[in-house]
């Protein structure tokens, strides 16, 4: 099993990195280009029979105070195969 | 309009931030990790009324020349509301 972590800068934090790259993409004609935030992404694959409700929990915990900072970052979890 | 385009190593890549991932996760006791791979995130908002074929095209174009480095990384993109 995998879970997919996304995190994103909250909405109120200025993203530098993701400016820079809509005036990159602006500056090389990309016109339809409005906005781009950049984030950060990770594929955890789990152990073999960890597809239990704890081990959920303990992803939400690791995204929650390893893989994301909450004071200026939100995270979003998915799981799959 | 929104587009979400993620980069991450090809497979066959050495994915050295995710093994430090991996390795501090475990070392705090998450046992459940078997591995860690990183990548990137980008949400591109685009223009009003720019929700055609010809747009799409232009996304999987900055996607693969300049979000992404082919050689080393592969890419999805999902459009989105």
């Amino acid at each position: 099993m995998k879970a997919y972590v996304y995190v994103t800068l909250k909405k109120t934090v200025l993203d530098a990195q993701g400016k820079t790259v809509t005036q990159a993409l602006r500056g090389m004609g990309h016109t339809a280009i409005a906005d781009v935030r950049q984030g950060k992404y990770f594929e955890l694959t789990l152990a073999e029979g960890s597809d239990s409700e704890a081990v959920r929990q303990e992803i939400e915990q690791i995204a929650a105070e390893v893989l994301a900072n909450p004071v200026i970052e939100d995270y979003r979890i998915e799981f799959g195969s």
